[in-house]
């Protein structure tokens, strides 16, 4: 959007100052009605969107640069879970009032992220209103070749990336529930505001991975919507989660919920035909990220956790995270 | 999304019961977590995003159909001014409280619209938070074909579609600044509630007009954004500005802030060569649009906006409508 004559110190700058930098990979970016994207032939564009609200998704205390990571990486982690080569993205802001400060931090950690991955910024809107960050992200994937939730079959290995629970447990420090170290505590928190999307494992799982997503709403109501669209259940051993040893050295009941109903993991959830498993660590390998095998899909409608002498967990109570729950 | 059997009144199944149908036009919409998009061969995605905050861009008192018919059309309005075939649209959606009967009517303004003109609902996002609402659309234009706002050449016609201001009005009447008789508030109103994007005139316009831009935040400031990106300037008559007979019938001060800064208008303001005059008037016919007249590109930067005596207006103080103005 190119500068108002009329409104020197006002949206239109705003928007120039901060978050207009030349497309490299897109026909057209910022600055007019609409952005133009060129999918290669052969490529459908992979799309996904997330609504960030203040108090909802981040604390009030998150540093700007690190919302504005955040921001971009929660969206990049849903082209991960697809398969999909990040293209470019828009974004929303709305904001109380303009704050170059917020504006500085919040920009650079979004660009940084940008940058590293090689996506343009097209488009977007910004206005004064409640903090809200509303991202739309598009990626790339040859046709057909899109991982998605309900591929899941009979007889598949499930498979997480990294290790789950650190971002449910920084959440909890910050709510008083638990008492860790300052360097603990630390890195709790990094992964909570730092989470690192799993773009280049999305990529390397494709023809691999039979189903995938994402896990931004804990590991139960993820794993339930593959199961779901699926039509499959599955088998899941609780020791088998990885964990890191900070959280390993939590109560097993801090440990459990964390796990299970974390959410804000942001790592891959998949699967895969056991006889792919080495080429499944193989795919990890390639690009630095720790996969390892939870449990397994069974034709069996519904989910059993087994907790480490081999006994159902009661999963009653036990909820998805639902941004609508007080 | 698929039900989440953890969330029996949550997140999920709200969006499941307003928000899901198949998708038509896209091979992949609701419910992964991607949606995909398959642009036919030649032809570019054309992408923009709108946010509308409760207080900013709707009163609280607009009913809940009109806003979700409204959402949606800006949206669809900067499509048309690309000149680009819609094709389908994400959806983020903040809300306080999970409300069925806001709900109920916002997916069904929203959906009428949407399927007029046979766009798909792809994705989006709900949360809790204050009322935020922010989509993105995607539309279709042949490479090349998108008509921008850096287009303008030195002797075009400046032409706007429809009538301006009503928008404007009816914001001045809520404030108690004008008053208008009960028909007039009710046409007033529902230019600023229902305005209908041009997406028939914005694809009559391919080819033929040399710039466009939609008319969201006044026209002066719109028409600055053309000029400086086409790096011309303009005259414009005042006189010659189409309103409807209930703006011409305001004082003379109230018309021209209606027609020079109203904003919320979502008409098209384009130009094209005065050859070409008698093609434009035609492209209206065809998609029964009256496009009228309002000036003339020249090569001297900046804009001079003449009365009906051919002096020009003292334009200071006059801004485009700013969403971070108090």
């Amino acid at each position: 959007v190119s500068a108002s004559p009329r409104a020197p110190m006002g949206e239109f700058d705003l928007i120039a100052k901060w978050f207009t930098k030349p497309a490299r990979r897109s026909p057209l970016g910022v600055g007019d009605d609409c952005a133009l994207l060129a999918p290669r032939a052969g490529q459908q564009l992979a799309v996904s969107t997330d609504l960030l609200v203040e108090g909802r998704h981040f604390l009030s205390t998150v540093p700007a640069d690190l919302l504005g990571h955040k921001s971009l990486a929660v969206n990049l982690s849903d082209l991960a879970a697809c398969g999909a080569e990040p293209l470019a993205f828009t974004l929303s802001l709305a904001m109380p009032r303009v704050d170059s400060e917020f504006l500085e931090g919040f920009s650079s950690g979004l660009w940084t992220l940008a940058d590293r991955f090689h996506v343009d910024l097209v488009g977007g809107d910004t206005t004064a209103g409640p903090l809200t960050i509303g991202i739309t992200v598009f990626g790339e994937v040859p046709k057909g070749a899109a991982l998605l939730r309900g591929g899941a079959q009979v007889g598949d290995d499930l498979w997480v990336s990294g290790t789950l629970g650190d971002a449910r447990l920084a959440l909890e420090a910050f709510r008083g529930r638990v008492s860790l170290s300052e360097a603990g505590f630390a890195q709790a928190r990094r992964a909570m505001e730092q989470p690192q999307p799993r773009v280049e494992l999305g990529l390397a799982l494709r023809g691999l991975a039979h189903s995938a997503i994402d896990l931004s709403d804990g590991l139960l109501g993820d794993l339930g919507h593959v199961l779901a669209r699926s039509r499959v259940g599955a088998v899941v051993d609780e020791a088998l989660l990885p964990r890191s040893a900070l959280l390993a050295s939590q109560s097993s009941l801090m440990q459990r919920q964390c796990l299970l109903t974390g959410g804000d993991d942001y790592e891959l959830l998949f699967s895969a035909a056991p006889q792919d498993a080495q080429r499944v660590l193989q795919a990890g390998q390639s690009c630095l990220t720790t996969v390892t095998r939870i449990g397994r899909v069974v034709a069996d409608a519904g989910l059993i956790v087994r907790d480490a002498a081999g006994q159902a967990l009661d999963l009653h109570g036990q909820r998805a995270f639902d941004h609508f729950a007080s």
